[in-house]
């Protein structure tokens, strides 16, 4: 029968030859009640340190599962350093924009409060969620980094120096987000902060353009809502300075 | 007083130096009961050849708007020749994706159906009605054409022989979307294709690989849904292809 692994499911437990896995409830009703999988079947884990295995089902019942790990489908490998630092909008766009921040491979996702942000309550443990699934999903081997959220001066406060920090701005001098992104080498890493939908007020961007790291960057002459900005300038980096030039992991599962 | 229009809309209707405008029941209704605008107050309005053209309102009632054109605000100017050809995807992912794509400056937003694809009762009047919203607040100055949805082949019988044509490909062999997109001069224009969740059957990647304008393109290692990669493939056409370089029209309206 073929081993293809019938879904991928991010796990916190260590991952090596002949281990024995157990599954979160909410994993084990997904494998048990909506996928229906029973022992023997086998899926896909990764837990962002021990690259990805093949574990078979040994056994599965209500909000438990135990697996056995059949052998390292893939090695661990660092995505690439980009974080995504974006003022919080609202609820069904922020599930978005997590999920796809995630496929496209954001190594940090850091809600920032801004004096002009509108939704200030965003739940941690909600955009996790959403980085999971979209992790499970898209192939990753990690899942960026969620950080709780904080203002955009103490963000800025502890924002490493030296590392490039892009400010998607709609107003003012700015370079292409092209020309940024082939400006940086993959191994600094790269920040990219999107600002709130009525913009930073002119106090942040004097704060801003007072950093050393910062570039003002653009993304063309359309104004884009916050999260088709983050998406945009994501894929322009991964494509321009990141992995854009490598394939999807190709497995003979058979 | 700040002549700053409160919002802009898409009208049918010609615009031009001393005219008069109605608007729709929909925008009468947004103005009066949403935004809650009186008499004297401005909009800008935009209909895809006349430019954009600074309006106040005469009067406004019930379902009925009467404006007044004060004066052309920015030119007609033709946007990025750049298609998107997908396969339909469900109904909140879908809205997501033209709103989206409209963002980006497609100028033709065509359904496909292939083999694997799903979901397949399309209604283009409600990707017409996502269309025209995200072109508001755009700021295009037009809307993208909405290509009624069809079959795979057909599309592609229609589709002009010596345009462009880009496939977004998750296995085998393709060129980064980056070296595709910077290969290709704009004046030619561009079509993207995101094929189903499923991927193409081997009989439609065939028939694809014969097309001659067809070259098969790769968005990086991780595996993206639909719209996420037609959003990306669109970014960066329009990054390295398109007017990505170009910034959003600053007006003073005081």
């Amino acid at each position: 029968m073929s081993r293809k692994p019938a879904t991928r499911l991010y796990v916190e437990e260590d991952l090596a030859a002949g281990g024995v896995v157990g599954l979160s409830p909410d994993h084990a009703h997904f494998l048990r009640s909506v996928l229906r999988l029973e022992p023997g079947r086998t899926v896909a884990l990764f837990n962002g340190r021990d690259g990805e295995w093949l574990a078979r089902i040994d056994g599965i019942g209500k909000g438990w599962a135990s697996l056995s790990l059949e052998g390292q489908t893939r090695l661990q490998a660092a995505g690439p350093d980009v974080w995504l630092y974006f003022a919080p909008i609202k609820r069904a766009r922020l599930d978005f924009l997590v999920q796809k921040a995630t496929e496209l491979g954001a190594a940090r996702i850091q809600p920032v409060v801004t004096q002009r942000t509108i939704v200030e309550r965003v739940k941690a443990d909600r955009l996790r969620a959403n980085a999971m699934e979209a992790a499970e999903q898209s192939e990753r081997l990690d899942l960026p980094e969620i950080g709780e959220p904080g203002k955009l001066d103490r963000a800025l406060d502890e924002h490493p120096q030296d590392r490039p920090l892009l400010v998607c701005a709609e107003a003012g001098d700015a370079v292409s987000m092209a020309d940024a992104a082939r400006s940086l080498s993959a191994d600094r890493g790269c920040t990219i902060l999107i600002g709130p939908e009525g913009g930073f007020t002119p106090d942040e961007l004097r704060f801003l353009a007072d950093a050393p790291a910062v570039r003002f960057v653009g993304l063309g002459p359309r104004i884009l809502r916050a999260e088709t900005a983050a998406l945009s300038a994501l894929a322009l980096w991964q494509a321009l300075a990141g992995d854009g030039a490598q394939r999807p992991p190709h497995r003979d599962w058979m």
